[in-house]
């Protein structure tokens, strides 16, 4: 099946869906955020995985919809918690509408996400809900601990690792995996799909972390560098502290992060001919290859047919090979 | 079975829960909120439910307080929306830390009521999870309503009764609900359940309106006349306005309503005055009396011993009676 008509199912269910009108002022911002696109990558993994097994994977559609609320609902919150102005080139439902609006919408959003789950049939329902509520929570740590590295000193790797493993890659897992237990598969496969879902998300925010420094910027549509800018502690960030005595580069890289008026070109290119020097960009890529490889080692072991296994293949060759 | 050995088992069980620590900063101000007590209403009344039938009423004690979490989880999203500094005589939580704690422990919490409740056992918990679903939903949109009726004009008491009943009423439905789903019980002793719950709710509202203004200091513990004061939208407040013309007191009334400032005492003593011209303290009792009657009609009708019947009949009559 092509990813194609997962995308139309998606759009189609996230275009029809109701989810609520009593009143209508709470559930408009839904619809709004809803609206704003996306990549619809969570539920587009659901329908692939629930499809390795079943002919009939239009009766994943709407929970595989539920991955899509929680996640939007997690940038409705996100949003307020960052004060970010623009989401997805719009404005966000806090500056669109207030802070309070957003805080109530978003709690009925997480709602809504538990009501789309209750479409799994019975047999496997407590399973989802418990790894669904684990997921849930993670999430929420993982923002937690972002929060709280904005203002650490000192981040290690592991620690970033953990942080991004609970803030985005366990609901690609989560995904996946849904789509098994909806499907029916034995816990082999399903714990398979969730690790190819998590290594998948590791590797993709790796990949984030290096199109923000080395990608086009026609290509990725926004400012090249933004994170150096803003001293952000990525993957490319933490490796080059962490090696910047063994390459000399200690005091030059201080001086950028503690200067508080500068060029933004300038300290650009600057910290990214330091991150050059210590060889940056090629350890996070050996990083991210090593993330994405997990997850073809886990697409490898399950127990499917290789022509089955194609569209997941791909969908995760195009993760690692995208350019924005 | 005596309301204190409930009370001792939920007390027990909020001391003893553990709702994660990973990391503790994202956890603290739940067990914060839930150690800073209340009346714990909810969790009693689904623990009396589910003895009814069930003798081993301690299996009910993970999901009663999955009700209590929730209840705790709407104060402290609602107390940032209302800007509220105190909650039970303590700072409340985006006060004692800030906004972005209070918006995304409160998310957890949400998710942690839904842990909780998967200790419902598996023939229950869909239904368990459906129900809990629509309360809480319909909680938000009483919020909303609640908001919105802040800056609305016009608010008629069927308007306010409706948000009273989905902002507080539902849940003591659920609680009551959720005890006899989990005891097995048939699905008119439920709907029974429910009923009783939701009437108790909107008595227990109405009765609070009227001793925010007929109450004695001493006993309800804060300043008599503080909706009055803040030009609440209370049932008083709405039975005042639909009757002022009959009794030739519009000018009177909206002259306070709209004057910006004033001694307090004098407006409590000044409104008081036009009620009472009016007979809304009677019109009120008569209400509140009303539901608190459909609630010992919903019990008469319920198919279990007299006897067993009897704790959730003081209960409601202590509701009933209560000064404060």
């Amino acid at each position: 099946m092509a990813l194609k008509l997962y995308l139309e199912a998606i759009n189609k269910e996230i275009a029809e869906h109701k989810y609520g009108n009593h009143p209508q002022e709470l559930y408009d911002p839904l619809e709004y955020i809803m609206s704003l696109g996306g990549k619809r990558l969570r539920p587009a993994l659901t329908l692939m995985s629930a499809n390795l097994w079943l002919y009939n994977w239009q009766k994943a559609v709407k929970p595989a919809l539920a991955v899509e609320v929680f996640h939007n609902f997690t940038l409705m919150h996100d949003d307020i918690m960052d004060q970010a102005p623009i989401r997805r080139g719009q404005a966000t439902v806090h500056e669109k509408w207030d802070t309070n609006t957003a805080i109530l919408s978003g709690d009925v959003m997480l709602v809504a996400a538990y009501e789309l789950l209750a479409e799994v049939e019975d047999a496997n329902f407590k399973h989802v809900i418990k790894r669904f509520n684990r997921t849930a929570a993670e999430v929420c740590e993982g923002q937690q601990l972002d929060m709280m590295f904005a203002s650490k000193e000192n981040v290690s790797k592991e620690e970033y690792i953990e942080m991004i493993r609970l803030k985005t890659s366990v609901l690609l897992g989560f995904a996946l995996e849904l789509g098994a237990i909806v499907a029916g598969a034995d816990q082999e496969s399903v714990d398979l799909l969730y690790s190819i879902g998590v290594n998948l998300g590791l590797g993709f925010q790796v990949k984030d972390d290096i199109l923000d420094v080395y990608g086009e910027q026609a290509k990725v549509g926004k400012q090249i560098g933004g994170d150096i800018i803003e001293n952000k502690k990525t993957w490319l960030m933490i490796d080059a502290l962490e090696k910047a005595e063994e390459f000399g580069v200690v005091k030059e890289l201080n001086t950028w992060l503690q200067k508080e008026t500068f060029d933004n070109t300038e300290k650009v290119t600057a910290v990214k001919a330091i991150f050059d020097t210590i060889g940056v960009k090629q350890d996070a890529e050996q990083a991210m290859h090593g993330y994405f490889n997990l997850a073809f080692d886990s697409l490898k072991k399950l127990n499917v047919s290789e022509d089955k296994k194609q569209v997941i293949r791909s969908f995760a060759e195009d993760l690692l090979n995208r350019e924005h």
